[in-house]
């Protein structure tokens, strides 16, 4: 199967192996080496056919009678989707949310790294939390070029989001991942993510009123 | 424009006024009393179609000269997703994640209210954290049921989160809200939002490495 297209995988292709990853890396902790198509449908909610066509577009299929190869189906992911230097993260405000992300995170992707903080709150700059040096605001073109990091977290107030936004991007980040309650947008060229924990309870909590 | 369908609105039109009321009530912090439905769209990255859409949808129009009066399209729209007792919800793992949600959360919406946690490290149970008494997973379906518990919100470490979900939905809730890296699946009456940090930023890493 020719790789040539993975370039222009959809990005719901995208979650979708990083979701089979997750579930591949627990299994390995089960101690289970192979896997059916089924199983990691079942899993996802999914059909068997949909985890097969999503397997075989990054050239990979299993073998009827044992499935597919755990080990070998976590390297092909990786080579996919991670990028071979790693990837280096900033957070944008080193609140609650912030050191909870960040705490979260850490050491969870080999490829992913959150590097550094960013906060104006003298309580936080120049220490280190949740293991990662928090910075004032005015290093961080500099820090963010030094350290060469190609994606922001966003999880500042929600006033201040839009300079928070317009900064990361002066300072040449390409992708953004917004948490704060603001949405923002960005220049063609740069990618963006945004996840709003209000919005989620208020759609569960209509669902569930009718 | 009849109201009867009001509960049949589609889940993402329920998220879209989830949305253009947190930008509402910004809108009204810094002063404004009335908006037109091209501001509206060019915050949230829609055509103003859409948002005139939307708000028709629900049974708002707004004038041509004027654009919409905030206050009243705030209380239109609580009236349409807002459950009129108000929604009571519990946190399910009082970790760092859950901690910081809690505390993001609290006072956020009038109508949606974190009333406990459950957590079975003794460090955490029997005592108010972040605002919100947390308790020993035994007392789980007595608290759900005498605080009228609707939704539930995952934080659990991923090994967790199957027993933390059967857990809530043998007490009787109707949403459940996952933030684990472990997918679930919820039976027929019950409604579920799952996110994951991790594949997010995954897709962003893909996305930027291109």
């Amino acid at each position: 199967m020719p790789n040539k297209k993975i370039e222009e995988l959809p990005g719901k292709t995208v979650e979708r192996l990083s979701q089979y990853r997750r579930l591949l890396f627990n299994s390995v902790e089960l101690g289970k080496t192979n896997i059916y198509s089924h199983e990691l449908a079942r899993m996802m909610n999914l059909t068997p056919v949909q985890v097969r066509r999503d397997l075989m577009l990054i050239g990979y299929s299993g073998s009827q009678s044992k499935g597919y190869v755990i080990k070998d189906l976590i390297s092909l992911i990786g080579k996919i989707i991670d990028s071979d230097t790693g990837q280096r993260i900033a957070i944008m405000g080193m609140g609650n949310l912030g050191r909870a992300i960040t705490s979260y995170f850490t050491g969870k992707r080999e490829k992913l790294s959150i590097v550094a903080a960013f906060d104006n709150d003298p309580q936080k700059y120049d220490r280190i939390i949740a293991g990662v040096p928090c910075y004032h605001i005015n290093k961080l073109k500099e820090v963010v070029q030094k350290e060469n990091i190609g994606i922001a977290i966003l999880t500042v107030a929600p006033q201040a989001t839009h300079e928070a936004t317009k900064l990361m991007l002066e300072a040449g980040v390409k992708g953004i991942l917004n948490y704060t309650s603001v949405p923002v947008s960005v220049p063609e060229g740069v990618f963006l993510e945004e996840y709003d924990i209000i919005t989620s309870l208020e759609k569960l909590a209509f669902l569930v009123k009718k």
